[in-house]
Parts: C-alpha cells; sequence; structure tokens
C-alpha cells in the first residue's frame, strides 16, 4: 500500500462494471452481456475514476479489461448516450467527450499493463479502449469496428487518431477511422493491432496468464517501460534517450536489478519484488 | 457552395490536368500520357491552385486523383524540369521545391478525402502524390519507386521522409527511399502503402466507387477523421484527446448525428447530408 | 578529406573493437566471439568515440557494422557492467546510461546510412544498436531479443521506447519491450524489423555489397536522405516540407545532380561523386 494516500475515499463499490482483484492483478469485467457490454454515462465515468484509484493504491501490478457474455464492448449505448447527448448543450456535450478521453489518458498513463481480453465485437469506444490497452490478446472471434463515422462522428475520439496511426500506420488508420468498417481477427493480426491470437475461447485465460506473470515478475521495470512508451511518442529522440538514461540510473538502484545479478550469480530464478 | 468566397475569380480551365466534378467527387486525371504523366512545372502549379479552390468552394466532398494511360505518373519530367532546374539560381530553385511541397499539404489539408488510383508507375514526385493521399487504391500492375536519390537528391522531397515512416514504418521507409527501387504492388500491400488491391485494370472503378460512397455519406464526419488524422501526428495524446472531444462535441450538434440517430430509431438507412 | 579538422588527433588504434577501411566503406566488427560479442564499457566507450571521429573525418560514405563469432552482439556484458553499476553511485550511474545513449544518437546522426550485419543473437544493447541502424541485413539464425525487463530495468533502454514504436509500430514495440522474448528473423522480418532476409551465413557479405553500392553512388544524397529520416520523426508536417525544399534546392547544385542529367541525355551511367 502506498504512503501516498490523503483524504480521499477507496470507492466501496463499483456500480457499472465488475472489478476483481488477486494479488496484484485487477480484473474490469465490462457486465452488461445483455446489450453486448455498451457503456453508458455510469461505466465511463466509473472506468475514469476506478484506474486513478486503482493507481493511487499502488498494490496493482497488471490490469486485465475483459467483457462479459458474447463480446467485448459493442460500444457507446445508441439510446443511453447518442439519444441522451442529442438534448444536450454546448457545455455537457464537452465534459461529456473529455470523460471519455480521460478514460483513454487514464489507460495509457497507470502505472501498470493494461491487458485487453478481445473476443466478439469491440466496437466504436469499445475498439478504442482496446487500442489504448498495453497488449491486446484476442480469440478468432474477435474483431474491431471504429464505427463512428457510421453514427455521423469523428474517427478520431477518445484519441484514436493518435493512437491508431502509431500502432498500424497510418494508410491503414485513415481506412479503419474514415470507414469504420469492420476488422477481422486475421487482418487485425496481419497489420498489428492484435498482440497475440490465442484458439477460441481462450483470450481471457491467456490474459490472465499474461497478467499473472506481469505482476510477479520486475513490475517497476514493466511499469516504467510503459510509461517511456507512452511518453517518447511525445518527444524527440535527443530527449527521449535522455530520459532512458535517467530512468535506468534510477533503475541500476532498485531491489530486483540487484536481485537478477545475485540470482544470475547463484544460478537461480530471480525473486521479483517489484521494487 | 459557401458563403465564404471573396474576390478570387474560379478558375475557368486548367491546362495542365483534367478536372471533371459530379455531384460532390471531383476527379483529377493526370494527361499527359505520351510521358506517362510526368509533371511539367504547369501541372504541379495546377494541382498546388485547384485543391485550395476545391477547399474554398465547399461542393467537394470526395477526390480521385488518377493519371491516364500506361501508369499513374513518372515524376518530375526529366527534361523540362531536371534540365530547367539545373539553370535556376538558389531563390528560383527554393521558389520551385516549395511549390511541391504545397501540393503535399494541399493534398493532406484538404476537407475532403483524397484516393489515388493506381495502376502502373508511381515514380518520384508521382509516387509522392500517392503517398499524400488518404485511401491508395492500386492493381496489380501499380509500382511505387521513390527515386529521389537515384537522380543525386534527397529521399525527404515533398514530405516523403515525414509521410513514409508514419506509412510503413523507419526501417521499410529508409530502405524505400535511400535506395529508391520499384516496389511492387504485392509488396506495398504487404508493408501498409496500399489501401486497396483490386483486380487488373479496376482501380479506377474501386476509385469512383469509394469516392461515391465517401460524397453520399456522412462527408462532415469524413473531413474532420481527415482533419484529425492529419493533425495528431504532430500532437503528443493529451492535446490529441481534448482536440478530439472539441471536435465531437460540435459534431454532435450536427444535421447528420441527429440523422443517425432518427434513422436508426425508426429502422430505416440515414439520409446524410454531410453537414 | 574534410578540411573541418581542428586539434584532435586521430585515433590510432581502437582497442575494444576492430575497425577497417575500404574506399569509403568503414565496417565495425564486435570482436569478442568468446562473449558473444557482449559489450563492456570500453566497446560503449569506442563506440561513442569512433563514430563521431568517422563522421568528421569526411571519408566514410557507408558503415557496415556486425559480431564476430557465433552471433552479433549479446548485449551488455553481466558480470562486467552489471556488476560493476551496482556499485556506482548515481552520478556515475547516469554517466554510463548517458555513454550508451550517446552511441545511438551517434549512429542516428553521423552523415552515412549504416548496415548492421545480423547473424545469431542481438540482445539486450545488441538489439538497440541494430535498431539503431539504418538497414538490417539478417540472415535466418538472426533474432532480437529486448531483455531490458528481464533483467529489472526499463525496455526504453538507448532510445528503443524512441525507435522501436517507429519501427514495428507501438503494439509489436510494447510486447517487445515489456515481455524482452526473443523476436525470430521470421517475425522480424513480418513486422518489418529486418530490412533484407538473407541465405543462412550471407549477412555479412550481403551488408558489404550493399555498402559498397551506397558509397559509390550518390552518397551526399544519401547522407540527406538519413538526416531527413531521422530530422522528420520530430517535426510537424509544415516544417518538414519546407526542411525537404531547402534541401532539394541545395542537391540541386550539387554535381551529382547534374551528373545525373548529363548521363541521362548520354545514355551513359552516372558517375557519382558523392558531392
Amino acid at each position: 500500500m502506498s504512503p501516498f494516500i490523503g483524504s480521499a475515499s477507496r470507492t466501496e463499490a463499483w456500480r457499472h462494471l465488475r472489478l476483481t482483484l488477486d494479488d496484484g492483478v485487477a480484473t474490469i469485467t465490462l457486465s452488461r452481456p445483455a446489450k453486448l457490454n455498451a457503456l453508458t454515462f455510469g461505466a465511463y465515468a466509473d472506468l475514469r475514476d476506478l484506474l486513478p484509484e486503482l493507481a493511487r493504491d499502488g498494490s496493482v501490478r497488471a490490469l486485465v479489461l475483459g467483457g462479459a457474455g458474447r463480446g467485448f464492448c459493442s460500444g457507446g449505448d445508441v439510446d443511453d448516450i447518442i439519444g441522451a447527448t442529442l438534448a444536450m448543450d454546448t457545455g455537457r456535450l464537452l465534459d461529456f467527450n473529455r470523460m471519455t478521453g480521460q478514460v483513454v489518458r487514464a489507460l495509457r498513463e497507470c502505472p501498470f499493463p493494461v491487458i485487453a481480453a478481445l473476443h466478439g465485437v469491440a466496437a466504436g469506444a469499445g475498439a478504442v479502449l482496446a487500442l489504448a490497452a498495453d497488449f491486446r490478446i484476442a480469440d478468432p472471434t474477435a474483431r474491431f469496428a471504429f464505427l463512428f463515422t457510421q453514427v455521423g462522428l469523428s474517427g478520431g475520439d477518445m484519441g484514436a487518431a493518435y493512437l491508431l496511426p502509431r500502432v498500424v500506420g497510418l494508410g491503414h488508420a485513415t481506412r479503419l477511422l474514415m470507414l469504420g468498417e469492420p476488422v477481422k481477427a486475421e487482418e487485425a493480426e496481419r497489420i498489428g493491432l492484435i498482440s497475440t491470437l490465442t484458439e477460441e475461447g481462450q483470450a481471457p485465460a491467456a490474459a490472465q496468464a499474461l497478467a499473472r506473470r506481469l505482476a510477479d515478475g520486475p513490475a517497476l521495470a514493466h511499469a516504467q517501460t510503459k510509461a517511456l512508451l507512452t511518453a517518447e511518442l511525445d518527444m524527440p529522440l535527443s530527449a527521449a534517450i535522455e530520459l532512458d538514461a535517467a530512468t535506468q540510473a534510477l533503475l541500476m538502484h532498485s531491489a530486483d536489478y540487484a536481485e537478477f545479478h545475485a540470482a544470475f550469480t547463484a544460478k537461480r530464478r530471480p525473486a521479483w519484488r517489484g521494487r
């Protein structure tokens, strides 16, 4: 537990998603299977609030994000969200869209790797949640659809026009965001949108196995790797190299680095502490 | 027609390329087939001037760029351009190279998607024109050659050293720009340089079909998607997310967004207005 | 030989690597085969010092970087480097990590293309040296392993968290840097990490052939292409296009550009001078 806890209390119950914690592995499950886990205002708000709370807590070392039922997430609910936004004034619309963007920032900035476990549909905001994860583990039923233009909105939603070209290149990203057509698992793997393709139905187990491995490993090193990947997309080469140098100098004083050397010398496996 | 028309008159005739307009779809055809559509000073100047004129006009919602005859475009004409530049002084050389760069800026910044219809050769400046398009629809005869170094110039011409790494990655881009070797359609598709590979001879028809679909669709959403993809290559994540939020808030007051919801509720297809 | 030589003397003997010079082609061979060319403080320091010395000299037009024995480079030596860093204070650790970063900056900023000739292992810092090259020519025995997290360090080492996403995309880069698992030649080629895959044992010869071709070609054009690719990763589109325009205007006054035109007109091959 981190000593840097202030007055803010922990949320006792997350009403719009399911959270489990298991020895450093947090699992968030979007759980509205009758609606293909369509996102509501409450679900966005819970994701916005939960991720910084987990970050502050300090005990989470890996996060799995998955969906209950037939798919991962069909995106913003047409009735609950699109219908409601039609009646909103300018300030409220900005509040809503900033909130969804904050979810993506939280996924990119939280100090632990995020693994999306994907099956069935990942559409609209669901596709962007998956895109914002560090790993996308998918089974052959998984398909992405950045279908924003098909509802009359910009394909650049929640950072998608920033992230997707950096994952699959500008050519593929333009096609995917402009047309909003489904991308099946096979194509997604070919263009680099999927990290690991599993057997059908195996994405959740594979995601949990990776999360366990990451949480039991040199978790501070993983956290810094994520932070640097995120930061250096926005930095020039010379500054990135300086950041790398400072980060490695810092980690060379970490417990895990000393442990690696001790274990290597004793020809045993390292006992990582994540510090 | 846009109300934001000032004193500048529309150009009556484009002498160095062919332009057709068909209900929101503009088609520019490079038409110097005896020379494989080699570009002249006039062709560059017309591209530089035509694109902002179309943007100002406000009626174009998609653009197809193709070439007449055996190929798309063989690049700057060896006699008309290379020969002439050898006699130019420093200021004139800068004028020429800024003009060619302005064509690429215009392609990236015009408020409608650009579809390159590619067959045969796309070489030198022709390859960069194709690269600056949003979609590259090519048939199996298409081949790219960024052959600038082979004439003693930098592979970074007209933004190629900026764009190509963002489309195919730095490794492939270095190889293509440094060596200037031909990239056949098959490889171009594999590395993400082609959006759609068609049957032989079908690139123009496929490009027109996509342009028609884009022009008849939610064209304001397409335009904003393009603008955000272009802008967010140069923005940090946090700013990109803020831009996305503002853009979506804006589009949630658009006619097409309301139309999507009305059509969805009535179980009919949306009648897009592009506004 | 460049006239811009000051008081600094040339290094007579490089003790920690092997250097050969052959009519514009420099070859650096990591030569500690009993240790799989594990890097020592001396090897890093020699790479840091040698590259600017070659750049200053002005006669090198292409560089091959390879490894003697069974592989390219196994990275920082566990005993000589990891053991030693455990005893270093903060300032010294920063010095060390800045030195390794300077090697990567030197590889990216030297005014000639760098070709990594890869076989067997390219691990840790060895993988990053390869990554910083302009071309990676590898045989089927080649494998990359960015194994920094496996010793408790950040995957962002020596600029890897900057470079790798720009070569293979953010998704693959995250997986490779976070997990540190080996990437075999076949996968490396598929994701764009290898420029050319050769027959087994043929990487050094293929690298020499490419270096010879580059050195005998329009070498100033190659150097500018590299400089622009490096710089424009960190520039917005409009500035990149301005840089391209100025660079081409400059090169249109070069000897090689005039030579191309003369040779083309006379239907002979250009006699490149690299100026």
